[in-house]
C-alpha cells in the first residue's frame, strides 16, 4: 500500500496520519472525517516555492482555492508565502474572513458578476484573471466609479488539448474558458484594455486542464505562448510583464497513476520559457503557478465507518460505508479511482476483493469498484486516500446527509478546521409559508405534531 | 416550446408560473432561484392518488423525499394525504421538524446507522424498509431495547434491468440495493425476521430504477414479485400484506423524453398486480408507490441571470449564467439534458444556436448544450425547466457559491420556502486552530488584516 506524507501504521497496526491514531481521530470526530495532513501541505508548497526558486526565481506560487478552501487553510497558505486564487465572491470572502492579505489574491471566474466583481475592486486584490469581454466592459465602468486602476492578466485559450477527463480539459479551443489566440479574440481584449484608462494589462494566463500527467502538454503550451508575447510586442507594441500557467500538474489516486514530481513540472515550465525567450530575445515575464490539487489532493484523507456488507454469491460483494456521493462526488462525476486502507487492519492481509459503496439512495454511490481489503466488519475505520482536493469543496447534502468535519493534523494534534455539520443545520434555511401552516393540520384531520428536535 | 403545469406567457411576453411574473420573481428573490409551482406538485399528488383509487383502491402513495424535501415540501405532502419515505436522519428531522407525523414515514436506506435506527424508532415511523441482514440485526437489538414492536419490509432486488442511466438502475442482480430472490438471500432476510418477536414482516419492496419509460419493465417488476409472493406462501408459510413497488416514473426533461403518464404508470402495475395474485388465488396485499420526480421534477424551474457570453468563431456560442453544476449538479453526473426559455422574450423567436454554461470554474460545468434562444444580453432571465427534482437536493457550494433560494408560487403568490444562503453561512463551520492564528501573522510579515464582511 503506498502511504502518502506522514502516514504511517503504528504498533497498534493502526494507520496514523500526522502522529494522530487514525482510529482515535474517527472516535473523538465521528466518521465521515475528512483527515489533513498539514506537514504534507506545507511540503508541497514548499516543493512549489523551491522549485520555482531554482528555476526561475522570478515568480510566484498562487494556491487554487477551488480544491479545498476554508479559512484554516488560507491561514497556510499565507503562513507559506503564497497567493490565492479565488473563483467568486464567497471564496474571497472565505479568504478576507479568515485574514489573508487581498493584495495576494487573484480573481479568477468565467462569469464574475457585477457585485463581484465590486467586491473584488473594494477589497484591492491584486489581479483580475479576465475571460470575456463583458467581464471587461464591467471592470472598466467599476474601476471607473472607484477612481481606481485595476491591473488585469488575459485568460487565453490556448489550443491545447491535454490527455485527461474532458471535464478538466480547458485549454482546447472550444472551451468556456479564455479568449482564443489564433482567432483575434485575446487581442481584441487587450486592445479594448490599452484603450482604458482605468485597467492595465499585466499578462497573460493559461490553464490547460485537471489532472494532468505528461507535461509535454505544458512545454508546448509555454511555447505558444511565448509565440504569442513575442507577437504581440512585435506587431502591436504590446508588453507582457506576467505569464501565469495555471495549475493541473496531476496526482496519484491509484496505482494506475504516475504523476510527475513538482520539481520536474516546474522545471519544464522555466526551462522552456527561458529558452523560448531567449530565442525570441524577450525579456523574462513574471510566472505564476496555480496548483490546487496538486497541493492539497494527497494530503487528504477521507475515515468511514464500514456498516453493512451485502454478498451477491458469484457476483460481487459489496461492503457499506457512513458516506458516499454527498462527501465524494468525484467517482460518480469523473469515475475517479481512490486507493483505501481498512485503518484498524493496517497489517492484515487485503484478501477479500470488494466494492465500496455509500450511503446514499442512488446506484452511482459508489467510492471504490473492486478493491482488495482485510475481511471487514462492521465498525472498522475506511481510509480512502487522496480525497483532500475536490471532495468538501464539492459536497453536498443530497439525502439531506450532514456535510463532514475536517480535522488538520500534525505532530500529533489534531485540531477541527470544519465542524459537522447538524441536523438543526439541514433545515436552517427553510421557511413554511403562513398559509400552509395551517392548511397542514386543517385539511386532513392529521395531528399538527409539534417540532421533535 | 412545451410549457408545464400553470405556466403561461403573459402580456408582456414574460414566462409566467403560478401567476407570478418569473422576470419579477428573479428581481425580488434574486438569481439563481428555484421556483416551484405548488398547483402542479399539488396535481401530480393528486394525479397519483385518484389513479390508485380508481385501479386499486387498497394502496397509499409514498412521496419519495430525496427528490426535494424541505419543511415547506412536507407540509403539502402532508396536506396532500400521503405517506413520506425518507432515506437518513437528517430527512427525518426535516419532516418531524416541519410536524409531519412519524406514523406516516417510511425508512429507506441501504446502511442506516444505529443512530439512524434508533432515531426512526423512537419517533415512531411507520415502517423500516430493510436492506441488508446488518440492519436487521440492529433493527432487533434496537427494537428489544425499546421493548417494542417495529414493522419492516424487506427490500428485493428482483433482477430486473432497465434502460435508464446506469446510476439509476436499482433493480438489478448487481446492486448495493436489496436482497436477491433467486440466490435465497430474501428468503433468509425473511426468516430471519420472523425469528425475532420484535419485528414483524409487513410485505416486500422492490424499485427497479429512475426515470423510466417503458411500463413493461415494471409489469415484469409485478409478475416477478407476485410470484415470489406466492412461493413464500405455499412454500414457507408466509403471508405478505404490502407490496411497496417503489418509484421511478421518467419524466419530461427535454423533447426527446415521452413519460407515459401517472395513471397510466398506476394503471399497469395494478392491473398486472390483480391478473397474476388472482391467477394464484392470492389476496390483493397493499399497494404503495413511491414517487418522487414525478411529483416534483416538472414543477420545478429555476431562473437564472444571464451574463457574459462567448462566440468561438465557427466552433460554439457560450452564454454564461449566475449558477451552474453547484445547483444544477445533474447535467455533469448524468449527462441530463434541459429545456429553457428566455423568461423575458419569451415571445421571440429561438434564433441563436448556444451553449448555456454555468460559473464554476470547471469544463463540465455545461447546463445544456446546443440550444435555440433568442438573441441573449446580459441581465436576460433565462428558466431552465424542469429543474424541481435532484437540484436542490443535490446541490452543493462549490467554488464556495452559495445555495440559491426557493419560492413557491400559487394563484399570484410567491413565499419564500428556502432562503439564499449568505457568504457568513460559507464559514460559519470554519474554525481557525489557535497555533494558526499565531503563525500566519508572525511568520511573514503580512499584516493581520481584521475580518472584513
Amino acid at each position: 500500500m503506498h502511504l502518502r506524507g506522514s502516514m504511517r501504521i503504528n504498533d497498534s497496526g493502526h494507520l496514523e496520519i500526522g502522529g494522530c491514531d487514525t482510529v482515535e481521530l474517527a472516535r473523538r470526530f465521528g466518521t465521515p472525517l475528512y483527515v489533513f495532513d498539514e506537514l504534507e501541505i506545507r511540503r508541497r508548497c514548499r516543493s512549489y516555492k523551491e522549485a520555482l526558486e531554482r528555476y526561475y526565481p522570478h515568480g510566484n506560487i498562487i494556491y487554487a482555492g477551488k480544491a479545498f478552501l476554508t479559512q484554516a487553510m488560507c491561514r497556510i497558505i499565507q503562513d507559506e508565502g503564497m497567493y490565492l486564487d479565488v473563483v467568486s465572491g464567497g471564496e474571497l470572502f472565505t479568504a478576507l474572513s479568515a485574514g489573508f492579505p487581498a493584495e495576494r489574491v487573484f480573481f479568477h471566474g468565467n462569469n464574475k458578476s457585477q457585485e463581484e466583481i465590486a467586491y473584488g475592486i473594494k477589497s484591492g486584490v491584486h489581479r483580475f484573471v479576465v475571460d470575456n469581454l463583458h467581464e471587461l466592459e464591467m471592470l472598466n465602468e467599476e474601476a471607473t466609479r472607484n477612481a481606481t486602476t485595476v491591473d488585469v492578466l488575459i485568460r487565453v485559450a490556448p489550443g491545447v488539448e491535454v490527455d485527461t477527463h474532458s471535464y478538466m480539459r480547458t485549454g482546447q479551443m472550444d472551451s468556456k474558458f479564455g479568449f482564443g489566440i489564433d482567432d483575434g479574440r485575446a487581442l481584441e481584449a487587450i486592445r479594448a484594455i490599452r484603450r482604458s484608462s482605468h485597467l492595465r494589462l499585466r499578462g497573460l494566463h493559461a490553464h490547460i486542464g485537471s489532472q494532468i500527467f505528461e507535461l509535454e502538454s505544458y512545454e508546448m503550451t509555454t511555447r505558444l505562448m511565448v509565440e504569442f508575447i513575442d507577437r504581440l510586442r512585435t506587431d502591436n507594441g504590446v508588453d507582457i510583464e506576467e505569464l501565469n500557467m495555471g495549475g493541473g500538474l496531476g496526482i496519484r489516486y491509484s496505482a494506475d497513476d504516475t504523476p510527475s514530481t513538482i520539481e520536474a513540472f516546474v522545471e519544464t515550465v522555466a526551462g522552456a520559457l527561458k529558452v523560448e525567450c531567449r530565442s525570441k530575445d524577450l525579456p523574462l515575464p513574471r510566472l505564476y503557478f496555480e496548483p490546487g490539487r496538486s497541493i492539497v489532493g494527497e494530503a487528504g484523507t477521507t475515515l468511514y465507518t464500514i456498516g453493512g456488507s451485502k454478498e451477491i454469491p458469484g457476483v460481487r460483494k459489496y461492503i457499506f460505508v457512513d458516506g458516499g456521493m454527498a462527501d465524494n462526488p468525484r467517482v460518480a462525476l469523473y469515475q475517479a479511482e481512490y486507493e483505501a486502507m481498512v485503518a484498524n487492519k493496517a497489517l492484515q492481509a487485503p484478501s477479500d476483493l470488494v466494492t465500496v459503496a455509500g450511503k446514499c439512495c442512488e446506484s452511482g454511490d459508489i467510492l471504490i469498484w473492486d478493491i482488495n481489503l482485510p475481511p471487514c466488519a462492521p465498525g472498522d475505520i475506511l481510509a480512502v486516500f487522496a480525497t483532500g482536493a475536490y471532495n468538501y469543496s464539492m459536497a453536498s447534502n443530497y439525502n439531506r446527509l450532514t456535510r463532514p468535519a475536517a480535522v488538520l493534523v500534525c505532530d500529533g494534534e489534531a485540531d477541527l478546521i470544519v465542524r459537522r455539520e447538524s441536523f438543526s443545520d439541514l433545515v436552517q434555511h427553510d421557511c413554511i409559508p403562513e398559509r400552509l401552516r395551517l392548511l397542514a393540520s386543517d385539511c386532513h384531520g392529521l395531528s399538527d405534531t409539534p417540532l421533535r428536535i
